[in-house]
């Protein structure tokens, strides 16, 4: 079977989940401590990240690449569009939360709270995470703006962009850092998203010393 | 005709206009400060940043949705192969110099010594010089490693991950922080795509205050 070493609080490793689970792409997850770089690791991945997907022999590393790969071997179940404007619009606003969100928010709350302590790094830095609050509920206003427009954020199908919004949301919901009270049309988006069963085993997911809040797997949240 | 707004020394913005001439698009560029976060330019683009490009009444952003856009749009100079595995790697190898190398490298040293200046926000930070020397070395040698094995940096023939290497690579080059001494494959490399017309523009910047040392722009250096 497919192997993808993941960490599972990671939003990039939660976006490759996502789009194996949608495809129906079978694969055994392993729990990868990335940030102690262990050798094997490196070898799989000169880089030293997650996630690292091992498909028939090959390591297969960014997840962006890896979900553009999967794309085109299994475009069955699409989750990019057809038309060239589509797609593009899918891809910026991939890059919209993997790297903006990312850098602005998840780097700040779950960066600061989870991975400094999982990986030993001290305390969470409290401007870091005044910042991440903050600029949060821009991002959030910036998608139910977009939700306003159109069923999905990069239009009327569900695609690799929604797949990078909920990973990076589903991860902070975890550590109870979402307002799901400043936007209903945001709310909406995330339960139609969090009840497909592509969702089950992020809900599911456990981070020893952090427990989730009782909403984080509710589906009437 | 189409308009980018971009920065000189931006390897995103270089990476899209290296797109942009090797299809033969022309494009007016028009100099962005971007850290200004002027109204205008926060319309056309909310993210805040470069290289936006203004084509057909619409304004794009995020460069490797802007070079997979021009990529399908006009796939007669292909920049990416056709297999899936090819695409893959290429991808793969976009995501290392724009994340990794990037967040090792570029930002360690270019940013450090000019963005800070031209920002006006202080002094090089001397502990991320260092480091950025030492990490360019280490993806010196990946690219010699990688260089061993192919023609270009994705396989057999040159890609958009070549455009992105060489894009970081010339932003470094003209503050001079790249040894070519390191690797002869690496040096043969960079001279075959720094002699393409592609690259004629970039070798024309100049950024007030910072002068380009004499090799930077000479085919044979």
């Amino acid at each position: 079977m497919h192997r993808l070493f993941h960490f599972p609080l990671s939003p990039f490793c939660r976006k490759v989940r996502l789009s194996l689970a949608e495809k129906r792409i079978e694969v055994e997850l392993v729990e990868e401590r990335y940030w102690e770089q262990d050798a094997d690791f490196l070898r799989r991945n000169p880089a030293g990240k997650v996630p690292v997907l091992r498909m028939g022999g090959q390591n297969l590393s960014e997840s962006s690449a890896i979900c553009e790969y999967l794309e085109e071997l299994h475009p069955e179940t699409p989750l990019l569009p057809r038309s060239p404007e589509g797609r593009y619009e899918v891809r910026r606003l991939v890059g919209w939360f993997d790297d903006k969100f990312f850098r602005e928010v998840t780097s700040k709350l779950l960066y600061e709270r989870v991975n400094k302590k999982v990986m030993g790094q001290g305390y969470p830095d409290s401007a870091n995470v005044k910042a991440g609050a903050r600029a949060i509920k821009f991002h959030l206003d910036y998608m139910a703006w977009l939700l306003d427009q159109r069923r999905w954020l990069a239009g009327d199908s569900m695609s690799l962009a929604d797949f990078a919004a909920a990973a990076h949301l589903s991860c902070l919901d975890y550590i109870s850092d979402v307002d799901w009270n400043r936007s209903e049309t945001v709310k909406d988006w995330y339960a139609k998203i969090k009840s497909r069963p592509a969702f089950r085993s992020i809900l599911a997911d456990q981070v020893p010393g952090f427990l989730p809040p009782p909403h984080y797997a509710d589906l009437d949240f």
